[in-house]
């Protein structure tokens, strides 16, 4: 089986940045990846993340109700983008995955986490990135980088993002040795080489 | 807390008809109730559930996340509309609920049961139904009483609407005495009284 390759963190860890960058290295070492994102990559999975990420909403989505879009939208994905690409032999980079929904409804969101985790181990049936980069950074840092306006979730205040960050390392260390924690507050092409160390055996094992 | 009543079975039963005759009753008797529907009756439901019911679909829904589609709704639903209304003192009735999902995507659907009730439990929240009334009828007669062209769930074969009558009996017998299997095939006002027998206690003790 081809690796499963997940980026994940906050927003402004420069997450699309290393994905990109890591993508195009797979492709020159003749792993062409299919790219998804979570939520989305599906009609199906567009459609329930315009109601999530919809920040002119009036009407507010209940905790739970949140959490298991993220979640119809990932089982859409995993049946009809990443079980197909990695039977085909395909590697596969998905920006997010089920860790973010533990992390922001779970952590940052007040949501029991082990609700969480057993309507994931139905929505992914079983499918887990076989590794996983964490982009580690001061929430404070983060943001300053984000050159853009906020959407609904991201508008919210400082606390929620230390929560954030709190969540995915304590998670990290809970998934073990598949996720990797990468610190992010230093030069991109430092990064991306360190990201590159870590895949190159995985590909080479596939 | 006041009673809260779901209306279950296979298309052509005759639960429209019956649940409005029962929502009247239940006015009359000075129990106005909030009615619902499950999937919809909040802003992020009835967007689900146009993603759940277009016909004309060309991409279709994995059958994961089509169940945890009507659970996003449900979710919804039981934060916004049930749980607030029973708090308040008000009767509820909604067309359909968990039962349902239970039925159409395990029993029939083939999706593991016992999945779909862990989500179930996280999705509502634990509030059920005080009483179900189950509207059971021979699929064939069911189907020559529909008078309107059949959606993307209700156009499939009669081998299936069978697996469903058969999943909702079989669900009902496991769930106990909330709920009530009703013999659809008989008169109108006839189904109604026994379904105004079976509600005046509860309403009594509320």
């Amino acid at each position: 089986m081809p690796p499963f390759f997940s980026f994940d963190g906050i927003d402004g860890g420069g997450k699309s940045t290393q994905l990109k960058l890591f993508c195009e290295w797979l492709a020159e070492q003749g792993h062409e990846p299919i790219v998804c994102r979570d939520p989305g990559s599906t009609a199906v999975g567009e459609r329930i993340r315009n109601i999530l990420l919809a920040s002119d909403d009036s009407t507010p989505i209940a905790p739970r109700s949140e959490m298991l879009l993220y979640m119809a939208a990932r089982a859409q994905l995993v049946d009809e983008v990443i079980v197909p690409a990695l039977a085909a032999g395909r590697t596969v980079v998905s920006d997010r995955y089920l860790l973010a929904n533990i992390v922001y409804q779970g952590h940052a969101g007040g949501l029991a986490i082990d609700s969480i985790r057993q309507v994931g181990a139905v929505a992914t049936n079983g499918v887990a990135p076989s590794c996983t980069f964490l982009l580690d950074l001061d929430p404070a840092v983060a943001l300053s980088r984000m050159g853009r306006e906020l959407d609904r979730v991201e508008n919210r205040g400082n606390e929620y993002r230390e929560r954030l960050r709190a969540g995915f390392l304590a998670e990290a260390k809970a998934m073990g040795p598949t996720v990797h924690v990468i610190a992010a507050d230093r030069e991109v092409a430092v990064i991306q080489a360190e990201l590159r160390r870590i895949a190159a055996p995985l590909l080479a094992k596939a």
